[in-house]
């Protein structure tokens, strides 16, 4: 290795995200992010805050922002942590709760960063199978793992888990912090926000680049009793003071506040997640049932690497993992209706149907 | 400790910042923002970026801001590295460049963020003395130490190294990474930037927060040849892939175009702080040689605490460090002429001159 590296790169594999295009006319239903634009009042809020202030330091604690998720989960300010994106959000998570002396585990099909946090901190992990149907079994998770931590929904599956099982893993493991990753909860799964109150330690983790249209914002926040937002706190103040800028907070609050706006976008992912899904299957796709903005799904008579290959070709992107057990599915991000309708008409075609 | 925290946070005691009033009418000289807007250049590339684009993630690599900062520098963009806030930077760089088998030396009077650091990561390290005038001696790093860093100009001391002083320290140790911590070098010493060709072992750091005026931004730099930036880049891949939205790419990449501006606001800075200099010179404060945009002075006759608390009555901001050797010592942020005037009055009202 580099002699000027630090010894704990030797093993670390960075996470890959899906391309951004930079130039060309693509559908692009890749990474997940929402068809619609941000509220209007998001964009009101930046356009407010982009003056003369940005010489000054944005606000280290986050309290407006912090506030408005509050507000909106019936929670308190100190129940709230905020950070760049969720990534970040579950970097410094892996950093507050586990330990390179703990064993941790979290699902094997899952998002793929979870692994390369923990080789990034020196954090032994045990990857547990999904069962066949790629539900998660509440079971899997056992006594010598002192940390876990999972998708609800899942991704890239699309699959959720129901809030009783989510409960069941938070009992059976009470005394070791549970982390529910729930970026994509607001497209139709149950939020574990209502468990907080009882249990200790779960952390609930979201993220404003899905339901709220700001992936280009960078906004995620962690939901928790005030002592595991406590320790978030410690490692954030600890790696960088000011972790969202101003615009961000300023946005990602107001969003937070449109709630109508809000329901109206994610109803309408929804609505056309569910005929597309009907309309996959017709083409003789198998699609597994998503609570999420994605789609995830399989086509027995082409291989999912062929199928993303020939639909770049005609300008569509979607996401393809070229890993065991996933590497026959698409991951396709919920468009807008008239997105859909050309993925569905070039996946005919590629198809001769 | 709380049982459901990582054992690592046992040792580590956060960074606190400088105070950020959030109401009332303050003089603020407290923690070394730019009295002056950010470009209007900068503020047109926001406000153009602001809008419905936010959807969609922001380009992982930054390729047009780190192409703007290696046209400025004459490097190439593989020598860049960007993040949020030259903290962020920092933190990666100890994640990248250090490691828990290795001692680390950095000056005992330096950023206070070091050592926090240094503790969240389980690095090693020995905060070496400054000689009796606060200058850093080259020769205080040893064989022994596998990494260094230093910031120049230094804070809180504002003095600066000479430069052949630097490349003195990058020889000594060529092979063992030397982090110089430039913060605050547009404001008149001289930067390390060409020595990056001859030392592979050179990593040099800014920010847009001070001579740029981007505090409520969040974007710090670090520059060195393709193998340092390609650490980076793996720590920060392993991290978080968007550590920087698309506002904050946009509006950097014009401040840093925008050459004319930049030149006329710390120019001015420059001539303010001399003036300032010599004016509290004039009230018998010993002021050290500052090459930054905050003077760092003490009164042999009132104590710092002292001074600190009346100008705080006075709504003026100062920057007081209650710490072994500094502890006699204001750090004055240098502001615009009428901002350093009513301080000035403040001090001789206080003083009873």
């Amino acid at each position: 290795m580099n002699p000027y590296w630090s010894r704990r790169l030797a093993d670390v594999e960075p996470y890959v995200p899906g391309e951004q295009p930079k130039e060309g006319q693509y559908i692009k239903l890749n990474t997940n992010e929402n068809p619609y634009p941000p509220s209007p009042k998001a964009l009101a809020a930046i356009a407010a805050a982009a003056g003369e202030g940005l010489r000054l330091y944005p606000a280290p604690e986050c309290g407006g922002l912090c506030r408005a998720i509050a507000d909106f989960y019936g929670l308190t300010p100190e129940e709230v942590f905020v950070g760049n994106g969720s990534d970040e959000v579950l970097a410094m998570a892996f950093l507050a709760f586990f330990s390179p002396e703990d064993r941790i585990a979290f699902p094997a099909v899952s998002y793929s960063f979870y692994p390369v946090y923990a080789r990034l901190f020196d954090i032994p992990y045990d990857a547990v199978e999904l069962r066949e149907d790629f539900t998660l079994d509440p079971s899997v998770f056992r006594k010598e793992h002192r940390g876990i931590v999972f998708a609800n929904p899942n991704a890239p599956t699309g699959i959720a888990l129901p809030l009783e099982e989510v409960e069941q893993i938070l009992r059976a493991h009470r005394d070791v912090p549970v982390i529910v990753d729930e970026a994509y909860v607001d497209f139709g799964a149950d939020s574990a926000v209502g468990l907080i109150g009882e249990y200790p330690n779960l952390l609930v983790i979201q993220t404003f680049s899905k339901s709220r249209s700001l992936a280009g914002l960078r906004v995620g926040f962690a939901l928790g009793q005030p002592h595991m937002i406590a320790a978030l706190d410690t490692v954030k103040n600890s790696f960088n003071s000011y972790t969202l800028d101003r615009l961000a907070q300023a946005g990602a609050a107001a969003a937070m506040e449109d709630q109508e706006y809000f329901e109206a976008t994610r109803q309408k992912i929804i609505a056309t997640r569910t005929w597309s899904a009907e309309a996959l299957e017709k083409l003789g796709f198998t699609v597994l049932p998503s609570k999420t903005n994605f789609l995830f799904a399989s086509h027995p008579e082409a291989s999912a690497a062929a199928l993303f290959g020939a639909l770049r070709q005609r300008h569509i992107l979607v996401r393809y993992f070229n890993k065991p057990i996933v590497d026959q599915f698409l991951r396709i991000t919920v468009g807008t209706d008239e997105e859909m309708k050309a993925l569905l008409c070039a996946l005919e075609e590629i198809l001769g149907r």
